[in-house]
């Protein structure tokens, strides 16, 4: 074992002088946007110093390389592989880099991360603490940038940094108290937990929201403001005054050569769906039969799951690649996040897999997914009151309006095996956040193995030069619209019917064409509430179109548990309510 | 201090012979349901008999009484005063319950909270449990039925209890670890938790999952299964073989007296709102304002927020009544649970304001509180791009898709100062999950003091018998239309103007009859995302129309940070682009 070499006097006053040039910086960069945090800059300077300028190995020339160190800003406002400024965010992205560097790169480098103190009131963080423990993370630091002042008051331990220590430790990690101003004792602090193995190490540094800045220094009112124009020179003068080698120049250490750049480029599946068209098969079971055959093609493929894998059948990829599983536990917050840091400079294609219903505790995890464009799989089971028995807690019916509403977000929603398997495919090649509904019944296949499926292109799956209706249904309702379509054709009634296989985008044109063939009418039918879903995808697609009628089926209310056929009828989205409302279109 | 007297024998064994009964009640009804978890209910068998039948204070027959002692199952399906089942959220709703019970009904019921092994995982349990220590909880009690095993594998401290004992240790509560089959250890623990000042108490207990059924206790693969038929007989018979004195009745206690029913029925602005037209006044403003009204007309108005009350306002009812504000530091989630604890039984009524963005960070408990047929206002600032520098992470672009596919929601999207004060007031009176949404911009007041407001009541804020299309939009985008309509009033062309006041319910009738009346034409203008906003909204409500053509104005892409109006033009949803697509329709 190496031990611990103080730096020179040199390099310490060159570290301390950094921290005033980040301090200087952060005033002049506040004051020119109008926004920003100021003095909360100021409390972590040191930190910054130390870590940019002393511990971390990265090329500065290359800030992307997959060899370098990684850095995570959780407490503030910044993009660098993840964007954050919705807090408690950034540690589970780390989780998912530094699990992505031992596990997956097997490589050498390392992942820091940055929070505040406030934001560790954030449930999520202390789920990431203890997923960083439980896999023994030891090329992971957070470090605890304990400033005291929140935004509108004291965070609720202030200085109480024995009790960080308590919740720190408790949750498996070994922990330093340091004053985080001074930037021997980081140096001396970084440079321990590079020696700690089994373990992730915290950081607990001790420092004062806009230390260095006279009058403002530990004082409340102070968050996420600019500082006024007639202060700064006095300011600025004040901390170039502290600095005593200007020019001094301080470089990172290289990294290590020990990660090579992944190829994702060939994702498919390793053979063809094997499926005949009539057998029985839910799309939930299929993902994971598709998730196997990517994890096939390329040893890049990812799964994580919580907790869940044996409903969502994550559970079959788990048994072909046991080590490219990464189980979460029941923390979907996390779960989002750690995939998140997975995708990272395309270091693996993550797919995270539970209930369709339990995406609902990660929509924020989701939505800064999106902003930080990042290229994440998310899979939902149980969608719907098709579930059955299991009761509305478990049953999804807002995924829909919450993933559209999600920017470079592709919704699909797959109605048979084949199309699930080319679901899985395509998402895996498909950029921004993807999402896959599957249905918990088994249903029909319908489409023979060779059917060839894009992003955005719908599907015809029954049409007569009569039909005087287009029925557009996805998952259950798709197979509740065909049988409607043989009880209708029994009266003489024939109707189109259209699986749209993406939500979004959603193919207009398609769904244009077949409803001016037949007169303008179109009925909507899913398994979701009436807000934001399938209905609500196609008036927006129709919507600028004069003579274009929609009428939509769907579920209103709280459901409640029941047999899932039973529960089809109640909220009258079954092929009897689906006929009924075409038979009614052809009254009028 | 009275001393611990062990129960007499007779009552120990009335205790564990009830356990037993709850066991073949579980067994027996999972079965007839075809769903269920009869092994988690046997892990906790004990717990819930020493729980009912020695600790608990309540009237039996009349179970919701004010003065009860609550108690929330968080661990499995059940409703009582909150529904679960999405794991993580009980303990938060009864830290909202022993909240209200300390410092708002001063009374001395107290709170239980049965929690789940796995669910630990959850971070919302995490902020409850910080939450508890901060505000010295000491009338609650947690109870975690530590059973090893979760759905699809052991949760991952599974037996570890001394890494729980830390855990809760470390977040302040005063911690016992206890054998949870055990029922004179368990009476023991509940009279110890009674005499802790200060503190809330966890009971950590150590059980097996199936505890009592023959080759299923303790072993995997039972989560969530009914017991198979062929093997219920024998369980059954060796359950029943254990009750020593069948018929022996044990009563609980009775509650102290000390709660009396609370009066939500006349919650009303203590004084009209106070502006002039023309006056500017940003709407968030104008909530702090509001709230404080109410405030002073009810006592049993309550407001939290999550460390933003100097953004959202809330900070105005706080400075009025310091008492009745609860201040949830940066945990989104559990200030959702929280509030929705304060609310039950109508004890309060509750007002939890954030960024609207952050609380996507909560819309599981959103969701859930739905279902719980929860009566809680929830009030979101900040939306939209027209907050300007912050950037795209506090925008909430999203929020309207949220809340809309909450069922029982009220969505309120007031425009100016008065109807904001009407929002307030009426959401205090309205059932179900109420949603404020308010904005940052400084905007004018449009409505005299006296105007009278309605869930599900549109304005018609401009009009003339020339109008040749209908304009509907909503907070800044309504004033940027009264702007396009200025200008386009210049070039001779008139619009409509509509602001909808509620985007959910929205009201058909009026949009449907002004639609009509400029020849069906529509432009809708959000700032929030082209899925499931405004436009949507509109779109549904004129689906089934034939005639009316809707022309969509809303943000698309990841914004960025700007000035505002910088941004609104950017995204096309300022008076110049609404002005542009009014042209349009004239052209056309």
């Amino acid at each position: 074992m190496t031990s611990y070499h103080k730096p020179d006097e040199k390099t310490l006053q060159g570290l301390k002088d950094v921290a005033n040039k980040l301090r200087i910086n952060s005033i002049k960069a506040t004051c020119a946007s109008n926004s920003g945090h100021p003095t909360s800059c100021c409390s972590a300077a040191e930190l910054m110093s130390v870590l940019f300028f002393h511990t971390m190995r990265y090329k500065s020339s290359d800030p992307r390389n997959q060899c370098n160190d990684r850095f995570v800003m959780s407490k503030k406002l910044a993009f660098v592989d993840v964007a954050t400024g919705s807090l408690g965010q950034g540690l589970g992205a780390a989780c998912g880099m530094a699990y992505t560097g031992k596990n997956f790169d097997k490589s050498s480098y390392r992942v820091y991360c940055l929070l505040g103190d406030g934001e560790c009131s954030e449930g999520s963080v202390w789920e990431a603490m203890a997923f960083a423990s439980y896999y023994q993370l030891d090329n992971l630091v957070a470090i605890l940038d304990v400033n005291r002042l929140g935004q509108s008051e004291a965070a609720p331990l202030k200085h109480d940094m024995e009790t960080y220590r308590k919740r720190c430790e408790g949750f498996g990690w070994n922990t330093y108290v340091v004053d985080g101003h001074d930037v021997e004792e980081l140096c001396k602090a970084f440079w321990q937990a590079q020696q700690v193995k089994g373990k992730p190490t915290c950081i607990v540094a001790k420092t004062f929201k806009g230390k260095g800045l006279k009058n403002i220094e530990d004082l409340d009112n102070w968050h996420g403001k600019p500082i006024p124009k007639d202060r700064v020179d006095d300011l600025l003068n004040d901390l170039k005054a502290q600095i005593q080698v200007p020019n001094k120049t301080l470089s990172p250490e290289l990294p290590a050569e020990d990660a090579a750049p992944a190829d994702l480029s060939t994702i498919s599946l390793s053979a063809p769906p094997a499926y005949k068209k009539g057998d029985m098969m839910a799309t939930r079971r299929v993902y994971g039969v598709a998730l196997a055959k990517l994890g096939q093609s390329s040893q890049r493929v990812v799964a994580l799951d919580g907790d869940t894998k044996n409903s969502t059948f994550s559970e079959t990829f788990k048994k072909a690649f046991p080590d490219r599983y990464i189980e979460c536990f029941i923390a979907e917050q996390n779960m989002v996040s750690v995939a998140i840091g997975c995708a990272t400079r395309d270091r693996t294609v993550a797919f995270a897999s539970t209930f369709a219903a339990f995406f609902s505790r990660a929509y924020d995890q989701i939505r800064m997914g999106a902003i930080s464009q990042s290229n994440v799989n998310l899979v939902g089971s149980h969608c719907g009151v098709s579930i059955g028995e299991d009761g509305p807690s478990q049953m999804a019916l807002e995924d829909l309006a919450m993933f559209r509403a999600i920017p470079t977000c592709t919704v699909f929603y797959p109605s048979d095996a084949v199309s699930t398997e080319r679901a899985v495919e395509l998402a895996a090649n498909t950029k921004g956040i993807c999402f896959i509904r599957t249905s918990r019944p088994e249903t029909k296949v319908l489409y023979s193995p060779d059917e060839k499926f894009e992003v955005g292109l719908a599907k015809v799956v029954r049409q007569s030069d009569t039909d005087q209706v287009t029925v557009i249904g996805a998952g259950v309702t798709l197979h509740e619209a065909l049988t409607a379509a043989d009880t209708l054709a029994g009266e003489g009634k024939n109707i189109r019917v259209i699986d749209p296989f993406t939500i979004k985008p959603l193919d207009a044109s398609t769904i244009l064409t077949n409803a001016r063939a037949t007169g303008g009418r179109i009925i909507t039918v899913e398994d979701h509430y009436k807000e934001g879903g399938l209905g609500e995808a196609v008036l927006a697609a129709v919507g600028e179109e004069p003579g274009i009628v929609v009428t939509r089926l769907a579920v209103s209310g709280v459901p409640r548990s029941g047999k899932p056929q039973e529960l089809l009828d109640i909220f009258g989205i079954s092929a009897k309510s689906i006929a009924q409302a075409v038979r009614q279109t052809f009254a009028n």
